[in-house]
């Protein structure tokens, strides 16, 4: 339990040094399969405020606070709903961050419009409908979970795959293996945002990303036959 | 007053941490209502060079610098006039940040686009009138101040639940229950602005945010049954 | 000279400082009218790299190199004609910051959209003609400076009043008392451009400021009745 | 070769430090004639972790590895083979620096809009066509290569006069004389390629500059004619 919130405390201080999220806009979880826990950011606290020891831990099973002295996060329900439903999941982090947030605001989809979006995200960046006003008025941060698994089950599409979603209205979510895995996809879902919000203003409706380009660079980082990066090689990190 | 003087020295420097001015183009003041006095940035003086006991105190009552060597800011006149008849208000901040004042240059109200903006502001941050030219020519500084006033009265807004307007072809002014809070304010109504200026660059007339989601997180952090936050609980900070 | 150097080599250095040019892009440059030399940046020397003892030293009468080591940046020319013709100003500034640099290859005057812009620029910031071939050819630098005083004669502007100007599919020079003063000049330029841009991309053709707003701000700092700043006192720095 | 490894290291960490490139996404190589080598960055590690002795160390004869214990990047035989075919380069950079990468997405030339452009690229900087699908099936990253090397012989540009490309849907690559000066000419394109979206932001169809002005530019800094600079002085770096 002590690593897991060393884990998560580590993964919000990251989302600050990455300049995802001002003040206290962006939280971060982490789960362990094993125990049926997971730790969160505990709510409306500064970054500089965090202490591993602090942050409030969530039954996997009831989705209540079983340690902790915080309060978790407002967001609490909607990672416990992600993480009962997409199981390869351990990670989650949500920002506000600002070209992330702007596609959610415009309710649009992030197309997939060259390689630096296809290294990660197979395929365009989703944007959930809008949540109805039951939805919102009742267990909101719960259907926020709900909203954004229907639309993987809708779409058919893997959470690995497309690990993250811009939630209608509002602003981005990412997942990865690890928290700290969903803060790097929240940095380059950023990323991809600002420069497709910059590919858009050039040519208003220029192509997508071939389908062979998309997948052949998905590929390059992904799966069995990847090509990318270090695997069995030691390096100084 | 000493220690009204160091807030209000802090909250400037604030200001120019959050990079929110350039130069000299921001003031921050606070009020204490017992004394009827509030101090507020000397005209003109880099951040750097700011010193605690040179801020200058202003009677509440006749809006005349009473103490503090260094002449006040030329927008005195206005926080004055804001003090008087926005009496639930404790600090008020004025910048010249880009995004913001972009949209006070466009005489444009900022739409509420989404969450981020609902956690802070409850419905668009308005853009007021233009000052005519008597006003501007005659005790330009106080009618500064009426014009925002008056746009509130008309409006019926409530200064703590819209926490911030622009001024027509000016820009932002902010305010809260501290100076320190009034610096939270601007430094988000910049995000918001920013956000929402990219949003309408991707989708020019796209929907507003849905009034109940507006609602929903406004009264998340806000009111009786706020839910956000550590009320209650110690944390480091 | 030796002050004079140094001054000169302090403003160059506050371009890179404030980010208003990446290499080599900027210079700066003062005269003293009363010896009747200008010293300049060398050409082409990176600002970690600036001695004051090496700045290049000009003959305000010939134009010449008297003194310096190092070759004078290539824009020397320019520097002289405005220094020969504009007998107000003491200091310049050239960079190619990216927002003025935009309006100037969008070959468009900055129109006076706020506040802002008119604490410091009298009216909007004008864009010269582009120079014609046989310009470009022959004295190119100095033809820079000659389309640059042009634009000023016939337009009756008063350089101390419009303190800098974009040379046509160039970029900004900036100019004042003092080559710190250009600085200042340089750095508010760029910040007006870019609040410009964004006010442009919001509302296309939206209304420039009241001229009565204009003069209002523009008196507040300059003239004889200027209320800004603390001009008699003494403050920190 | 050591001496090889460490400029290689060098340019790897000044494209971070010039902020050109998040995470792991960009690389530098730079190859030594003589001994028929180059070395490039490892693939996949992180910046920080980077050390001169584990660059990987490529037969510029075979495009095989032949030293350097790490993998060497993907795009290893896009650099061989414009070091093949481009015998006047030294180094070479790739990176996807976002407004870059925003006009490759689009698959538009940046245009030459003015001086900062021609003081280093001697007209657009061009954007390959699209890569068929059998050439991205196969030997990708060597068709990569192959498709920049078509565009410069289809178009008869000279690559030390036009020194970097955009390549369609993915990125821009830079090279020149040095892996330093390539990392130079990323940092230019980067800036440039700012400057464009926002000139045409501004004024979408504006005109291009005069050929006379891009002649002019080009030639003050290149060739025997160039009076840029300090050739034949010593200063300070």
């Amino acid at each position: 339990m002590k690593e897991l919130q060393q884990q998560v405390c580590e993964a919000n201080l990251d989302i600050h040094r990455a300049r995802l999220a001002i003040l206290t806009w962006g939280n971060a979880s982490q789960v362990d399969r094993e125990s049926g826990l997971f730790a969160i950011k505990p709510s409306g606290v500064p970054y500089e405020a965090l202490r591993p020891e602090q942050m409030p831990i969530i039954s996997l099973e009831s989705g209540r606070q079983i340690a902790g002295e915080l309060n978790p996060s407002s967001d609490t329900a909607t990672h416990w709903w992600l993480y009962r439903n997409f199981p390869e999941i351990g990670g989650i982090v949500h920002t506000h961050s600002p070209c992330g947030t702007a596609w959610a605001q415009a309710r649009m989809n992030i197309p997939c419009l060259g390689t630096t979006h296809a290294d990660t995200f197979h395929g365009a960046i989703p944007c959930t409908r809008p949540l109805r006003r039951r939805e919102v008025e009742e267990d909101y941060e719960l259907n926020t979970g709900k909203v954004i698994v229907e639309h993987f089950q809708l779409s058919g599409l893997n959470p690995l795959e497309v690990p993250g979603i811009l939630v209608s209205a509002h602003a981005p979510f990412t997942w990865g293996t690890t928290a700290s895995q969903a803060v790097t996809h929240a940095e380059i879902l950023e990323e991809v945002a600002r420069i497709a919000l910059s590919t858009r203003n050039l040519r208003p409706a220029g192509p997508e990303a071939e389908d062979y380009l998309l997948e052949k660079h998905y590929a390059r980082k992904h799966g069995k036959h990847a090509s990318y990066g270090q695997a069995g090689k030691e390096c100084a990190v």
